[in-house]
């Protein structure tokens, strides 16, 4: 017996084109893409924050625990900083790590105007961000958020995310976050459509995913939450070919996931070994990786008058790179199955290249990151894309990296990549990126480069 | 500049039509399906295996940890049972768990006979089999298994696994275990397709999918594990149409594991409260759930002449049952985003109904599992498929299951369902199947059913 319904095509279909058509037009109804920098800042200097360090005592309602050291708000909300043990073969570290539980919503608002898809971008002030505003979601919000631990007024237009009724979801996905800074955080990254007559409030504009892609060319324009988002929409060409089947990608990686024996437990920050506090700071005794500081939120015009938090301080720059290559007419990347501390299983899909080179001095023995120096010495006409963004301001303090797509030749990085290496196209990319742990948070801040067909099919200088 | 390389269509376009003709030959090369329970039960009794409880004191490598009460095998390999903290919102409890962090091979080797894919499927006895020996992969091994910790011998045709060569993957995907009674268990589910001349030992025999098809309609013949690797794979037919879109699908998914709020920590053993032990088991006082014992597996003809385990026994066999309906032509099941304590990430996909019903005797308060009672009531005419199985025979001791699915109803299953549930299609399933932690290891069992045909377009009694 078969019972009336309603059928839908599975592949819900357009969702791919309309995108596309929204990244193919430079222009949107709201405002001109090169407007939106000096708008950035025009917010910027009206909001009149200002981020200043402070020695740990002067935190309000933070404070290291008694017993563990960890250190933790008084509501039991937001984030606490412990200690993290990883164990791996031949070697193992001990490490502060940033544990925050509850699953946040990265959420951008779309609609048409004029037939082509816009979305609702926000000037959002972060105080980790180097310029402190920055291009954002819609919606940025932790549990706490929504739940009103801030103490604060709501969020603007939470409610198409968390009850979206009538609207449409185009993307809805659980993305991991940074592996070397979060135990197993994971947000949900959406995009939701509505039909509906909605408002764009002061901090808010309705912008093309070409004017996004514009922004994406410049520096510490577009947050790693926007980037994010992007990233997990399909809006990547689908190749019919590539280096690999889909299906020998995956086996692949399972081989990869399955061959890394990552054991990690929680421990309490007093005892991570290796790592030492002063009033100001939590840091190596060697200088290397990140510190854990605090700052003071003054006279901002955020959900709360003013605030203070502990946050993760990189103690330098860093580089994230995809080395680019074309195969018989099909463009491909390199990515390498990379493990982080506190991914939630062993490896996922990273940058051929991800680090600081600062933490590996000419004077470090053993090996270099492979493909690194690559990298750093590439030539200009190889350049790809290149800009300078920074990871999440509400957690990360000055963490920028400069993003790279570089053009490198079978010499260099050969069709037949070393172990932990793997050639995908950008479609293949986005593919995984649209389920949960996949593709780490710098891939999905390349990929929407890679997307929106921000690196052009040449060279910047050719 | 565009590198001269040899591209594959990204589809791996034929694996699917390949199965599906497997699925439709109903006998193969080697031995007719009628005759496998036959050749199981003569491997049974040659192999002339007994399965004794004995007290934990018995254990032979195995102990108590002084420290933490949790038992362990004294090379520190293979697995220990440890204890499990687990909250939730407005509730929590305290239980055993096997801890096995390591990744294990389930592989199955195909080849082509008379131009349909054969799969190399073994006699294997395992001491929790109600019936000892069953139907399972050609290859489970865990990593000890094939370091040797057994100090037995080596795993017969594990090379095509481990390093697969010039030989085909068509599946290899780390899949989840049981979340109530592992913690975090994955193990990789793999189909390797074979050119070569590859004998079959004395205990395999090459079996079509039709073949494992009609097997799997018998009770306790097809191990669990041959039923997650076959679910794995990509045999269902891909329906163009179902009542949500693939990406409405994820998104409701995503809403639900976001919504789930589940912290676990795991503890010591002996610290676990509501459980106790004494010389043969650990149980619960109130005689619900599982209990841990320990079993002397002698006179083997396995990797090792005979040895001693701890093994965990649930109290009562349970029901595994999807509701099924057709809508439109196209069939559906009904999903469950079930939250288990060891799942890596809160929920994953599961059966319409999955307990043992005695844990919910009429005198317990509160609601019973939605859809238990219609299961239980079923009339046999609406009976798709039913078949008892057991889980895996290495880690759990006649965990029986009644596996249905039934033909329901808008009255009983509306197409609207109530929160946590969704229809699916058995497309849409085995696409999920093919990613890490969607679909639970009993859903899985369903699905291998709902793959290869095996449940009817008409109810058995039609």
């Amino acid at each position: 017996m078969s019972a009336p319904a309603r059928l839908v095509p599975r592949s819900g279909a357009g969702i791919r084109e309309r995108l596309a058509r929204s990244a193919a037009t430079a222009d949107g109804v709201h405002m001109a893409a090169s407007d939106v920098p000096g708008w950035l800042e025009r917010v910027r200097r009206s909001g009149g924050t200002t981020v200043r360090r402070i020695p740990f005592a002067e935190l309000d309602h933070w404070s290291f625990a008694p017993d563990t050291g960890d250190l933790r708000h008084r509501s039991g909300r937001f984030f606490t900083i412990e200690g993290l043990h990883v164990e791996r073969p031949g070697t193992q570290w001990q490490q502060p790590i940033i544990v925050q539980p509850e699953i946040g919503i990265l959420g951008i608002l779309a609609k048409e105007f004029d037939g082509v898809l816009h979305f609702l971008m926000q000037a959002k002030m972060e105080p980790g961000n180097p310029n402190l505003v920055q291009l954002s979601p819609t919606v940025q919000a932790t549990r706490s958020n929504y739940t009103k631990a801030h103490g604060g007024t709501a969020v603007k237009y939470l409610e198409h995310f968390v009850e979206p009724g009538r609207e449409r979801v185009l993307t809805d996905v659980l993305q991991s976050e940074h592996g070397a800074w979060f135990y197993r955080k994971r947000n949900r990254n959406m995009i939701v459509e509505t039909d509906g007559d909605v408002p764009a409030d002061d901090a808010f504009r309705w912008l093309t995913l070409g004017q996004i892609t514009q922004l994406l060319r410049r520096d510490n324009i577009v947050n790693m939450d926007a980037r994010t988002v992007l990233a997990s929409a399909p809006t990547a060409p689908a190749e019919p070919r590539a280096l690999s089947s889909d299906s020998g990608l995956l086996a692949w990686f399972t081989a990869e996931r399955a061959r890394q024996d990552v054991r990690v437990r929680r421990m309490p920050l007093r005892e991570v070994a290796g790592w030492q506090a002063d009033e100001h700071a939590i840091g190596r005794a060697d200088g290397r990786f990140f510190k854990v500081v605090a700052v003071s939120v003054e006279g901002a015009g955020r959900e709360v008058a003013g605030w203070t938090q502990p946050i993760i301080e990189p103690v330098e720059s860093g580089i994230v790179a995809f080395a680019h290559r074309v195969f018989d007419g099909v463009p491909h990347v390199l990515v390498h199955a990379r493990v982080e501390g506190g991914f939630l299983d062993t490896a996922e899909l990273a940058p051929t290249v991800q680090c600081a080179p600062a933490n590996y001095p000419p004077s470090l023995p053993g090996p270099r990151p492979p493909f690194l120096d690559l990298m750093l010495d590439a030539p200009e006409d190889r350049i790809r894309y290149s800009a300078v963004h920074s990871e999440e301001g509400g957690r990360f303090l000055n963490a920028e990296s400069r993003y790279l797509i570089v053009d490198t030749d079978e010499a260099t990085t050969p069709a037949q990549p070393p172990p932990g290496f793997h050639w995908v196209t950008p479609g293949q990319l986005n593919w995984l990126a649209g389920h949960s742990r996949y593709v780490n948070v710098q891939a999905r801040t390349l990929l929407a480069v890679l997307n929106t067909g921000t690196a052009g099919r040449t060279p910047r200088a050719a």
